[in-house]
């Protein structure tokens, strides 16, 4: 992000001229008066469970690592990116792209790690079982998950990013959900898996693997904004999914349905 | 992609130590026999509707441009890119960081249009008013779009990419879907609006907003492979969704919810 774009995103974002395709139409035909909408327009605030206000913007980040999920990252990121001031940053340990878990995809981090020691909140995707565990192991990534992790408002992870957030120790007791193929793993780190799309405990957010970052997203821009906001979101991502086979957790398939997912994972793998 | 990296893929895929974090765990439960598995060793195939056989790699192109929809063109490739013998390419005008929506997030296109002029499988990813309506009137993008499409096997969309092929030309009297915001414009490119996550019609598929590239791309690595592959993929997703509000339709939601959806994406564009 540089300052030119910052800059051209706040005119837009001044400008009347600002909409979306369709935006128009759409509200021609629902007809909603623009007072009719929720007090959105109000700071944004990030109410934890503790209650506390900050009238401010409210920084999101979302770690890359090498060997990351793309879509671990990005379903969050979409659900939050829109929420009334939040913003997403990307980090890692260097500014710069980020190879996802088949090399095939990189994401560009904005930041480095060191440029973000206090967001309010942190999103920590999980990977492959190369860059889980490398991210497990490396003390640059745990010292600024628990450094951070002290003054966040919210600390979640998709899918084996919660193994991340148990390897720096903040997992101990905490119910918590994984990737269903991690779920052994999980007590591993201290934690007490708990199935769920999500799991909230305390300030601590925990989603099952790489789609139920969109759900847990969802959730999580409520909180940080108001249940209309998270709706509405879920409105904006048309997020009313009809998966088409029936088989998206390890209870609903079959266990050659399961054997070829490892598989598939597998030989993905770089 | 490099020619180091592709090495690299090379010896993890030979090597027995390329497994995903649980697969050991899990497959120990299972206890399923690899020789269980479908027979996805076979060389991959591209079966389309008029059943031709491509006994090699699978070419998918993801078109990315300036103003498209992260979670569109994330959620296709992270269904596609474990299939046996497909290959996702992400693909713009020109190579290199290509800038979302709401500016914030840049995704990589590893190749240039010219580089990929007949890629087995086209996804075109919906984004804002701004890139929608660029990307709909640039002769580079729509020119590509239409020599590509005389060869694929299947051409697709997700979101207002549909528009997209509109413009090119491609849906003048086919069934087909869109963004639920942008609905009404799908006459104007003489496209039939038929409602669903995705329409198949012919070898075009388009796909509903945003999350719908999911559905879709899930579908499509079924019809690229096997349906024990499409059922394998959603497991390997997790996609198991429980959408925390059920207001992700226009039909679901209330007049209220649609207003901040259209003004949340308006006060978020670029």
């Amino acid at each position: 992000m540089n300052g030119k774009q910052e800059h051209s995103r706040r005119g837009v974002l001044r400008s009347a001229a600002g909409v979306t395709l369709g935006a128009g139409i759409a509200a021609g035909i629902s007809a909603a008066p623009a007072t009719a909408a929720p007090a959105t327009a109000a700071p944004a605030t990030a109410a934890g469970p503790g209650g506390g206000r900050k009238p401010r913007q409210v920084q999101v980040a979302v770690l890359l690592y090498d060997g990351f999920t793309a879509l671990d990252a990005v379903g969050p990121y979409e659900a939050l990116c829109r929420v009334p001031g939040v913003r997403v940053t990307t980090v890692a340990v260097k500014a710069g792209l980020v190879r996802t878990d088949t090399g095939e995809l990189g994401l560009p981090a904005a930041k480095s790690l060191r440029e973000v020691p206090r967001p309010d909140v942190l999103v920590i995707p999980g990977g492959g079982e190369r860059g889980t565990t490398a991210s497990m192991a490396d003390a640059r990534i745990l010292d600024w998950i628990r450094r951070a992790h002290r003054h966040t408002t919210w600390t979640t992870s998709i899918c084996t990013g919660s193994l991340i957030l148990g390897a720096a120790g903040l997992l101990r007791g905490v119910p918590a959900t994984t990737y269903w193929a991690s779920r052994p793993y999980l007590k591993e780190v201290g934690a007490i898996y708990t199935p769920g799309r999500f799991v909230e405990s305390g300030r601590i957010i925990t989603a099952a693997g790489v789609s139920a970052g969109i759900d847990m997203g969802l959730h999580l821009a409520a909180r940080l904004s108001d249940e209309e906001v998270g709706r509405a979101m879920e409105l904006a991502l048309e997020y009313d999914p009809e998966p088409p086979f029936g088989t998206g957790s390890p209870e609903k398939a079959s266990p050659e349905t399961t054997a070829l997912a490892l598989k598939l994972l597998a030989d993905s793998a770089t």
